[in-house]
């Protein structure tokens, strides 16, 4: 799947989870579990897509649901919840989760 | 105001715009007017926050407002247009906009 660049989406509505987080410097695992969970969040029913960005400061991962279903079945896969256990006690300094029914969208491209 | 880090925001609901974009190499400009776009989004009655990220992909900046009457005058601005018009001429290759509803939230501080 691609993993970098703008996501290809239906039609708005569908649901966006805004995942903002500082890291710590720890780092080990940290890539391999990044690269699963968006592995196994691309395999879940009502996926859509996904957007990522990170500097310095702040990592920016929005990814894109059919559903508020398909958001909530994905929160409670096992193997996410114990990647979000570790997230909390080794990667992350502070994260936040927004989640929102995206209403309208629009773009360009040159 | 904040302009980097995790945003500080009121609980839901608020609206969010997800502005996702893939850059030309044209840098001429583009600092300057990013940062006077931030300034003057800030200054409007309505916003809320904004959390940024980009990386060499991609870049996410995440703009947070307290509703859609707001985001429409933000984005009618006539320095914004303008600068939305340059935008298109010479900084993006490629961008998207999804204005969505933030129906709820949850985060973690170490």
């Amino acid at each position: 799947m691609e993993t970098s660049g703008l996501a290809r989406l239906p039609r708005p509505p569908y649901y966006a989870v805004i995942f903002s987080s500082r890291r710590t410097d720890v780092d080990e695992g940290y890539q391999e579990t990044a690269r699963r969970m968006l592995e196994l969040a691309a395999g879940r029913p009502g996926f859509l897509g996904v957007e990522h960005a990170r500097d310095d400061g702040l990592g920016i991962t929005v990814s894109y649901w059919r559903d508020e279903d398909a958001i909530r079945a994905w929160r409670r896969d096992l193997e996410h919840v114990e990647a979000q256990d570790q997230g909390r006690t080794r990667w992350y300094e502070a994260y936040e989760v927004r989640v929102a029914r995206v209403e309208r969208s629009y773009g360009f491209e040159r």
